[in-house]
């Protein structure tokens, strides 16, 4: 019965492997459109790999080290051998799932705009079939790395339980370095080339986002590609296998037993085929409205959460059996927190609802009150996600036994963001179409294709706007569930070290350790944030200058007569992303180890706790204000209060820069950091135990 | 020996007030300069206590309703019978403290104006004594209620100690939620003034700052007395009692002896002497520059605070005894902490510093880029004053025996707060001072007075931007120590309580009641700051209108032939902050309550300790976000990067205008807040034990 739990998890990621595959070839079929079409995507295609591969480079050297750390402290018997490799694969196969989204992607961009001079719901099943590639990618390879580990170190090395899963902690430190890296990087880039090609191409030049006359442009479709696609890849892989390994560490904690631990894998591979099967609801008829297609996206999105919130059920009952049952009523909150969450996300940021309309609003009265209302829409929204978090975790805890044993609940806590991933393959689909038609969009405004296609592209992107509100509902809510399973798991592992339970006996919050913890946790979203958007801010000024330069010295620019220099513009946003991207990943690994030294593991618990309550607030603010000022935007460009070009225009314009670093690159960051600062403190736990000073 | 302490405290509060009684009329036999100036002066005094009587009627509404339900509870058992009128004279105090300080502020302005028109030093003497006025105020009323409260419950009614204390944490409330009432208030009224003379005025006619053709001008001033006196003597009132209140508290539950109850309340009396000696060597010769009147200002405090530190030992070692004289250390670590706090302040928000340097540069690519890096600045700055606050206490507590018993040495947290605040009589009168130079600034501009006086107060408006900085970081550090104390109090409070022992037993972090009041805690300064800020953005909404009806049609007001209609801007501001102020109060008074009866008291004490954590983060960033957009605005102003007028300027107006609400309303909104949770949680325990549901 082992081997056959083990098994069906990698048959199902193979299952979702091939999908990919099979999904992939169908999308390279598709026409490509004319030369400059195929012209302008292959310089895009061209900037983004060039970029990965340099990214990789220097990614390489960060891991290269941290397995020598990790490989001495093998050596000195702080860590089992297992780790340092594990590790290493963890930050492969993030990376990979990074690649395989930006390469279909990038293969997809022109297609789609090829596919809309046809028609919105042709160029929605291109776009969305390039989102499934990279959906069912991301969980094919989490569930192939979880499943292949786990087979090795229990069949073949026949560890304990509880050697396995702090094993398998480990890969999950290796995938939240990478998607650090991938998210930072690629946010700093997309959002310097955004920034700089708007400020100088849209506020001052006055010519519309897009433009091939701006020089930015090329390095802003790139930008989509590394940030929101490979990026978001590398993330959410993260986010995947992050939830399923905590929650199978609890489970063994909880009930010493494979098949709890087997539980979490269990659940997201029948999700890999509640995912695949929704996806063929996703279709429409020709002609359809935007309210048609965005059904058919929701169409296949529910369908597979209601079917994995039915068949959740008798798995949970088979697995542990009538005693434990209730367990399921946690995988339930999940599920219904995570859709909760995204409506909510919805509601402060979509401009259908009163607070965007408000911001727009608030454009008559110019600049600074769209800023500051932004920025007190995003404050304002971080009410209702918490609280709808809090309630999940006191369903999950309590239902799962918490009032017996705190194992018990805190599992349950785990599976509740399990079950929010659950069906991670087809949310995720229609979160990555979206910078998939961005593309295409601006591919169809350089080749000069008809209005209609643009018109179409935009339809398409404000439709993937909508769907990836629920995505980042899901993204935030289980960012924050898993880091409280992994802050459980730390305290876990601290106590099976000698010598550990006595220095982690007084976690009372009126411990000073405790709360001192608490409040360096709490800053240290703040400074990421700032380290982020200070990064953003100095790329954009380099890019700044570089399209003034160009506009500047290269004659007949403006007048279409000479090309700009595209190129210049991509590397610059390449060198300045990437030496900018290393110290915010290099501080979240070594706070945790410094922290732990100096306070302690109590101090550790209370940097956790803290870092997860204010990131989960700092990221829902940040995104929110962004996506806030974003649809603002869009809304005045409707024709609102004066529409394009007027001065509200440009208020909403300045207020949607200030946004893009918020929601693309601070925001998705501080998801991935909490939980890595968790899982670089187990990781070091056995130093902290024995070299703590308090 | 009892009796002589509390004699001593009673005796102090006396010699404050006498000082500021007389220094007031001095301040007040200085000439009030030409009829013009006068008149100007008595409109904006008008305009503040029309605001203040309004206000006051509305506040007492609210204290109305609350001594109802705190009598009922009296009348239920639930509190003791003094407890509803220690509430009121709290509420009292706080507001007189705010309503004297505007009355001298406004009779001091065109005094300090026309003083300038002699010379700069003449002109500080009479700001500055202005300052004193209400500094010593402050500290003369706040040790009148105490030491008047404590002889009579002592002495007249014969309590014990657990019950002074008790009821003397309950005028801490009234007075915490009448300082949130002004602060509120008051930030919403300034600050739409501010920004909506701003906005319409200086941006888009292009007019300078304090110009009477600029309806909005007298408000902008009125805004200054009610905001930045009223609301801060009002705040500090409640910092100071706060803190000496909360460690009396602790000190009974400590050593369970008068002599520790009463320690603070001799610090801070003892405090009081230096404040007034520290005066003295406030002044320096007729022609000094600015830099020679900014070492005479922090000659005074630093005197102050050299000797407090000096002074301290003793009394400590007279009053605990050689056992227990190393929390002494606490004292002093807590005055070491406030004014490394005001010098990373200082660091990030003054324009003689990189950070503020690098700010203004941002503007030469926007106005975007000078918003995000302005929010960077603020949340980067963050990291070196909780890293201050963590040390302090940690040091506080071991050198006050926390390892022995966590009441020690939580009691040696809450006196480094009163270390902090001892010297408040001559802090807040540096502090205080700047709003006096900023209004005598627009008089002379408005009554047309020669260029160079105006040129004096601006440098003593922005002396006082810097000696304000080392305030804020008083003010912020003891506001997270205070409110750590208080939270410890709460605990006590709780174990009083039949019943109440028990249930709060599980104070381990990982308890998921405590873990979800720690969301939910560290979520209300978020949506504080939204709901203040919305605030502001629609008030301000409001005088931009008003304002640019007026520059419409009012005919010949550009060209100075005809007046604008100040009282409607004026009238609009009251309404609108009035109106506006009452619900973030209701909320910080109301939520302790729910939470308590949903997660019991572990919920409550999670929401505390995660209240101020964040708390103390955003009030830090957004003051800090704030000090620097204004001062890189003045540094632009000064000439560089294009000086007034261009793009830049331009830009970083935005910048300050943004960062107006941030740093005048929001953040220091947040200070209060953390307290006044912690207090109703304190005044409502018994209800929360008897009725929770967790």
């Amino acid at each position: 019965m082992d081997r056959l739990l083990v098994g069906l998890t990698f048959a199902c990621s193979l299952l979702a492997l091939i999908f990919a595959f099979v999904t992939a070839r169908r999308v390279v079929s598709f026409p490509e459109g004319n030369d400059l079409m195929k012209k302008i995507s292959s310089s895009i295609r061209r900037g983004a790999g060039a970029y990965l591969k340099r990214q990789y480079k220097i990614v390489s050297v960060f891991f290269g080290v941290m397995f020598v750390i990790l490989e001495i402290m093998a050596l000195l018997g702080y860590l089992t051998p297992y780790v340092p490799f594990a590790f290493i694969t963890g930050g492969f196969f993030s990376a990979l799932s990074g690649f395989v989204g930006m390469k279909i992607a990038t293969l997809s961009n022109a297609r789609t705009a090829n596919a809309c001079q046809e028609g919105l719901n042709r160029g929605l099943r291109v776009a969305f079939s390039s989102g499934s590639v990279m959906g069912f990618t991301v969980v094919g390879l989490g569930l192939l790395d979880i499943s292949v580990w786990l087979l090795l170190l229990k069949f073949v090395f026949n560890l304990s339980n509880e050697a396995i899963t702090s094993a398998m902690l480990t890969f999950g430190m290796g995938a939240s370095s990478m998607a650090l890296f991938a998210r930072v990087g690629g946010g700093i880039f997309t959002k310097a080339a955004d920034v700089g090609a708007d400020l100088v191409g849209k506020v001052e030049a006055g010519i519309p986002e897009d433009d091939p006359r701006n020089p930015a442009v090329i390095a802003d479709n790139v930008g989509d590609n590394v940030g929101d696609v490979a990026g978001m890849g590398a993330d959410l892989y993260e986010s995947y296998v992050g939830s399923i390994i905590s929650a199978s560490a609890l489970g063994v904690a909880a009930f010493h037993s494979l098949e709890a631990m087997a539980l979490p894998m269990l659940l997201a591979a029948v999700g890999v085929i509640c995912s695949i099967l929704g996806t063929f609801f996703v279709r429409t008829t020709e002609g359809a409205s935007q309210k048609q297609l965005l059904s058919a996206l929701s169409r296949g999105t529910n369908f597979s959460a209601i079917v994995i919130a039915i068949v959740a059920f008798p798995i949970v009952y088979y697995i542990l059996g009538k005693d434990n049952w209730t367990v399921y009523f946690a995988i339930l909150a999940g599920l219904i927190s995570g859709v909760l969450i995204g409506q909510a996300t919805e509601y402060f940021t979509s401009d259908s609802y009163k607070p965007t309309k408000k911001l727009a609003e608030t454009s008559e009265t110019g600049t600074a009150t769209i800023i500051i209302s932004g920025i007190s829409v995003g404050m304002l929204s971080t009410l209702i996600p918490i609280v709808i978090v809090a309630v999940c975790v006191l369903v999950a805890y309590f239902v799962s036994g918490g009032a017996q044993s705190a194992s018990m609940g805190l599992y349950g806590v785990a599976l509740a963001a399990v079950g929010m991933l659950a069906t991670l393959g087809i949310t995720l689909a229609t979160d990555a179409y979206g910078p998939v038609a961005d593309n295409a969009g601006g591919i169809a405004q350089m080749a000069g294709l008809d209005e209609k296609v643009r018109e179409r592209t935009d339809a398409l992107d404000s439709l993937g706007n909508t769907t990836a509100a629920t995505g980042k509902g899901f993204a935030i809510g289980s960012a924050a569930l898993t880091a409280l399973a992994l802050m459980a798991s730390y305290i876990d592992k601290i106590k099976t070290i000698d010598g550990g339970a006595e220095k982690i006996s007084n976690l009372n919050i009126t411990n000073p350790t405790v709360l001192v913890g608490l409040f360096i946790g709490a800053c240290l979203p703040f400074v990421f944030a700032a380290l982020t958007m200070n990064s953003v801010g100095r790329a954009a000024q380099s890019v700044v200058k570089e399209v003034r330069r160009q506009f500047k010295e290269i004659k007949g620019l403006m007048e279409g007569e000479a090309d700009a220099d595209y190129e210049s513009c991509i590397d610059l946003c390449t060198k300045a992303s990437l030496g900018e991207m290393v110290l915010p990943t290099i501080v979240a690994v070594i706070v945790p180890v410094i922290v732990g030294i100096v306070l302690g593991c109590t101090g550790v618990v209370g940097m956790l706790a803290g870092a997860t309550a204010s990131g989960f607030l700092m990221a829902v603010f940040m995104s929110n204000s962004g996506g806030a000022w974003d649809n603002a935007k869009k809304y005045i460009e409707g024709g609102a209060y004066g529409g394009k070009g007027s001065e509200n225009h440009k208020a909403a314009v300045v207020g949607d820069t200030v946004g893009d670093p918020f929601k693309d690159t601070a925001g998705p960051s501080i998801n991935i950091l909490i939980k890595l600062l968790s899982m670089v403190s187990i990781v070091f736990a056995a130093i902290v135990v024995h070299f703590s000073i308090l």
